[in-house]
């Protein structure tokens, strides 16, 4: 499986997030990139590096001043202001959010900003974070060049990922959607009907919302139910898209604590409903927190259930690009990943 | 001045809040109101224990699922869980929020509902919080008795601050609109209009919010302009109230590190809107954070003037109810409340 890779992923290295009023380790660092890519090596996969293709076709599905905010914020934060004489130097993490009592109104205020565009207070910004999102989305952007160049398939080992960030909203760990983004891509290269497959255990709720009233994107979802699981307040099932994308939208909640049987009977319908839709390309949006030994989630695939997933989907018979989502059991993230891709490619 | 006050607000008393992507010591402290208390003391005012109201007159003004989820939560927190086998014992704080990329749904698990009932990671909720915001909001209401019953002005000292709690949102340190509470209690006691006057340095967003589209109660804000300053997304000059409440909210914001002489003009444009509204009582929201010394605002107030703020306010000739909001240089909080309320007798 052709592998797009860079070690740009390493500037985005977070000190803590915050998790039940305390401040842990990131739970989302370079060493998940790292266990990837060994096991991508040791199966002798064909690796390239990410080629630029600017910010046109990241701001083809992020806004403006969202992806302007994330480009100038460090050096505005480690500037003197009034803030902080000397200007600040450590990670940054929102202290409120825009949440349904407020207006939704951009602020000057570089600290009320970084509220405004986001939705969690486990995702700090960093030094690195633009130079990383950009690139991730690039390794994204590269895997679908190949798919329009004719590959049968390609792995973006994205990082940081990026299904949870919204049209002008970062979180979850999250800053561009690199899938949106590539799905766009193909779209502007003029495929005329691109389906998003999203695995992780989380909903991939950046992503609904920036399809959600399209008719020419598929967005399929299997997910831990919002009701008890991250992010909470997206991936309902009677969300089904709106306007022009109504019928557009799949989510397959699961109950926490799921077991394989179901989540094969859910990625079945997943595959009955993407190919209905009769897409020109898929986009699968890879989490491995499936995985029984994940440290934040519940539900119980073993590395061969995996491979079957990746044998599910190459049944599909659709060009797929693959990009690397969530899956925080450091150890076996690479076997896991490489055992959805070696199923899809029959090895 | 008479003067509510109870022990219980010392249950409110959290480790750390997060600013710029820190857990530091929380600003809003016990200390805050020890200080306030002995200036109390020393003025030789008279001092009551608040009157419990039950709940009623709270649900008056917040919503009965965040009420319950308040006054629950402890219990739930630290009952033995998925997510911790012990149960959890240290105080929390939200790891997400349901911003404009999501939907409003209340979840049913704890974590998902901290943030969907909060708009901060500034405002932990301890084992204390219930009772303390519980009888914080007594301490408003039994002040509103006072002036029930003739009294010309009441100082409740209330602690948690009040004034960034909506309906069903918690945060800036609030959990009960104290405030709020009160003027409805005035209300639903037969008086036929309440004025809300907010002279803390951050903008009343709960208060607001809570009666917008109201004609019974106007509420007046002079704080720091929310394009630069907490909590950023309410309190601008075109919120002028919805519906009913058309012209029944009036914000003065002024630019970070405003003068005296600036303030002073507002708080006149204030008293004349507040004159010409022809209200039975005034609540004041009373925020010590215009001081000169304050660590998180940027106003220039002293000692002076705010003695000068409550002889204006005296002028109004209304029944007048103030309650205790935010200030932060805890070492002048008690003289500069005093100085207000001493202000308003014409000592």
């Amino acid at each position: 499986m052709l592998t797009v890779y860079t070690e740009q992923h390493r500037l985005q290295h977070g000190n803590a997030e915050l998790v039940d009023g305390t401040l842990k380790p990131c739970f989302e660092n370079p060493s998940r990139a790292d266990m990837v890519l060994a096991e991508v090596d040791r199966a002798g996969f064909e690796r390239i590096a990410p080629t630029d293709h600017g910010k046109a076709p990241i701001l083809a599905v992020h806004r403006d001043n969202y992806v302007r905010f994330l480009e100038t914020f460090w050096s505005r934060w480690t500037a003197p202001s009034r803030r902080s004489k000397t200007g600040r130097t450590y990670d940054a993490l929102p202290l409120i959010w825009p949440t349904r009592c407020f207006r939704q109104i951009e602020p000057q205020d570089i600290d009320g900003q970084l509220g405004y565009f986001s939705m969690d207070a486990g995702t700090p910004v960093t030094a690195g974070t633009w130079p990383a999102a950009y690139w991730s989305a690039q390794t994204a952007l590269t895997g679908a060049d190949r798919l329009l160049a004719g590959e049968r398939a390609a792995f973006a080992l994205c990082r940081p990922p990026g299904h949870h960030a919204a049209a002008d909203v970062f979180g979850g760990y999250c800053f561009f959607n690199n899938a949106a983004i590539a799905a766009q891509h193909l779209r502007d290269s003029g495929l005329g009907r691109v389906a998003i497959l999203d695995v992780d255990y989380h909903h991939g709720n950046g992503t609904q919302q920036i399809f959600y009233d399209r008719a020419d994107v598929l967005f399929v979802s299997i997910h831990g139910d919002p009701r008890t699981e991250f992010p909470f307040y997206l991936g309902f099932a009677d969300e089904r898209g709106a306007g022009e994308g109504e019928g557009c939208n799949l989510n397959l909640p699961l109950p926490a604590g799921s077991d394989v049987p179901t989540w094969m009977a859910a990625l079945e319908q997943a595959c009955t409903a993407i190919a209905a839709f009769r897409p020109d390309a898929l986009v699968v949006s890879l989490g491995l927190d499936t995985y029984e030994g994940d440290p934040i989630s519940t539900f119980k695939l073993k590395t061969a259930d995996f491979h079957a997933v990746g044998a599910r989907l190459a049944r599909l018979g659709l060009q797929t690009l693959f990009c690397l989502e969530g899956g925080y059991a450091v150890g076996p993230i690479g076997e896991n990943a490489v055992s959805v891709l070696n199923g899809f490619d029959g090895h």
